[in-house]
């Protein structure tokens, strides 16, 4: 099990204000691509950081809406999405070679990631940017559910390897989604995402919020940066990741 | 003696509407990369149409100002423009790579390629900018001047090739320097690009309005792609490079 | 029976163009905002155009998508949609003030235009920005279609006026929608557009591609200014409209 | 004497973290206008704000750079800067609006500001922009200066009434221009800031970092809202503003 957080958000003069202390926590950062956040001199700092650490880097798609943080969906001809998103990862390689590092990764942001997970046709787009500009050695970083099987095959045709990714602190509706963030009890306070944290690292399930019970592959754990308590929480669900990978 | 072209300069639904003809008559195309001109599937659409016909790709970066064209000098503080340049011919690379192609070269576009002709500050970043990013692999083409060897020693202290530019259709100062588009006769017709050309290729040197005579290495001559009679006088200057070729 | 048609799309150094013929043969120009296109210095061209020629101006606003010049779908929160538009309709109308003109009504463009005609939650946003923005004074320019009973309605919460826009140079579908561009077909030629504009214009009905008559209210014709013939064909339609009013 | 303060400068999912409480404290209200910062649900909200402890609106433009928050010197000629500067007075004066307010005046932001002061060319686009779009009703704010007559003449060709401006927490230079903020004690602490505010105030003058003491008109004071302490600090500049009102 992994931990993994979306960094270099920040935008000229607006700071996502990312504790830099979770660099030291996670495995993976995702940076942004500059289309959704991250002006290139926010990217260089977010690698650089990352490479100092020792972080794998993954690159951090989105729809082109700075306005709107990459948060609402578009609806993008198949072609511009695909160019789209092998421009995004370009610009973010290049800028890792600086500080010798490469990419190992894609993770789509905000509205991308879920129109991957519900849509065919964009997940299509997504895989295929992912496979055509990596040559081979990027993998895809989706969300963990139940059909995970189904979004495995369409990788494989892609030749991609897929990296399953749950989230500690959200709540999930039966069909293995996420809840939206505008019901109550959506985002798990500490506590309960310490608890949820334990359950996906040792038993791999996650319980929804009518008591069903998801069981699925689960490769990594996304942690946020940006709001209260988030190194706290951060720590903590390394720890339990650490302590596991101790007694097995 | 060279012919490069500024290409790939559509931006969505808006075209430039350069002749595709132009391609079969180039040695090198000077490829935007998203800031003043470029929509990723248009980058790709000039990449594809430079590989088909064997044309070395350059990348063509400039001042992130869409709505100016990038004809329009912004004070951006060192390291903003390295990351910003660095940013943009990472992408414009990465997307070259889809089809099995490398950047040989960068050109700075509009404004940028004035400021960096004009002022050390700014072609000091350029060129940290394309000798990093290209770990040694990228030339840097700038405006053929008489005052050439300081701008070829300011290259080597980053280990960086130089290309010496120049334009059969635009009249010179004195002062080395192109004449503004303002001031009438900046732009020749196309009996005196031709006759420019000419000069150009057999002897290197530039009358410049007043009769000066200016002499300085050349390597390769800048035509345009979306001007009335583009195509045909791009022709005439590639027959004069061939048969002069053919002469040595 | 009105004429209009979309005007003010160029951005910077990027064209749309349009004959400005056009202008003198048309009641109604709608004209870009700057959120798809229309740089301000292009915007101001338009808008005097228009004055001279003593034509109505309609506010053209579109979802903030330069890129995709307004065509791609945006999920847009209703407050963002609402104040987007606000904004746009904001800038237009005080651009006008500098030619002594007022807006007359607001057309939304691209993509926000059939989502507004697809999704009651759409239209809502519009219609409440048009509402508030114009402290009463704009209508609201939408598509002629079977079931305007339902616009007009929903409109009339916001006190508004609708003027029903037709195509005459686009084939419809049975259901009253446009045919969609990618279809065979979807796009008359002149010899069709002026067929189908002598129906609206005398009988106010269009027959859609399987023979079905849809009959509805229409107010204006849409004619478009970028494409070849553009001139011709809505000089043709002007005739017809000028015989028509001269008959009654 | 007046207190002033710059609002509005969020973007999307980035917060300028100006603590509401300032709102309370001052007359003027400078809120962005889009194009370095202020997404149009951002502006409402610091409209209506404005509007709630009836302080007065200005509209604060800029040169069209969100990713340098418009801290950058752009060389847009004359043209393109009247109508980006009438384009986003009057995006803002139609949201104003909606919440019945109107514009008092228009303070350039960041480089545009810096320019204004120093070029007489960028300040003829400026004047020439807020005379045209207020319809005579706007009055422009600039940086109070010993030379500020020059201002005031020139500003009087456009039937223009100045509002003087002056930094109660920068040092100045000898020759009545801020300290650069990259220079060392180019800010004041809190008790320097209120000892400058104070001479303001009673004596209208300034002593700059040199001695020298600058004597010239000042209406109104700037404080900042985005930093640590501000809202102490504006609170002690308002009551000495106070005060001072008591005592005359």
């Amino acid at each position: 099990m992994l931990l993994n957080c979306d960094l270099g958000e920040s935008y000229g003069a607006w700071k996502m204000p990312v504790d830099s202390a979770i660099m030291a926590l996670i495995d993976q950062a995702n940076i942004a691509c500059g289309f959704h956040a991250g002006d290139p001199v926010a990217l260089k700092h977010a690698i650089a950081l990352a490479a100092r650490h020792r972080v794998m880097i993954g690159a951090h798609p989105s729809y082109p809406d700075l306005q709107g943080f990459g948060r609402r969906s578009m609806a993008m001809p198949h072609d511009e999405l695909v160019a789209c998103l092998e421009y995004q990862i370009s610009a973010l390689s290049g800028l890792a070679s600086l500080y010798q590092q490469s990419l190992s990764y894609v993770k789509p942001h905000g509205a991308l990631y879920n129109d991957m997970m519900q849509s065919e046709n964009v997940r299509d787009a997504v895989f295929q940017a992912v496979s055509g500009i990596g040559g081979g050695t990027l993998k895809i970083m989706v969300q963990a559910h139940p059909a995970y099987q189904s979004i495995t095959d369409h990788a494989k045709t892609y030749d991609l390897a897929v990296i399953f990714e749950a989230f500690a602190d959200r709540h999930y509706e039966a069909d293995g989604y996420l809840m939206s963030r505008h019901k109550a009890g959506a985002v798990l306070d500490e506590a309960g995402a310490v608890r949820q944290a334990e359950q996906i690292i040792h038993d791999s399930r996650i319980v929804a919020c009518d008591g069903t019970v998801l069981t699925m592959p689960i490769d990594t754990l996304c942690v946020h940066g940006d709001t209260q308590g988030a190194v706290q929480m951060a720590s903590a669900i390394r720890r339990l990741i650490d302590e596991n990978g101790t007694q097995q």
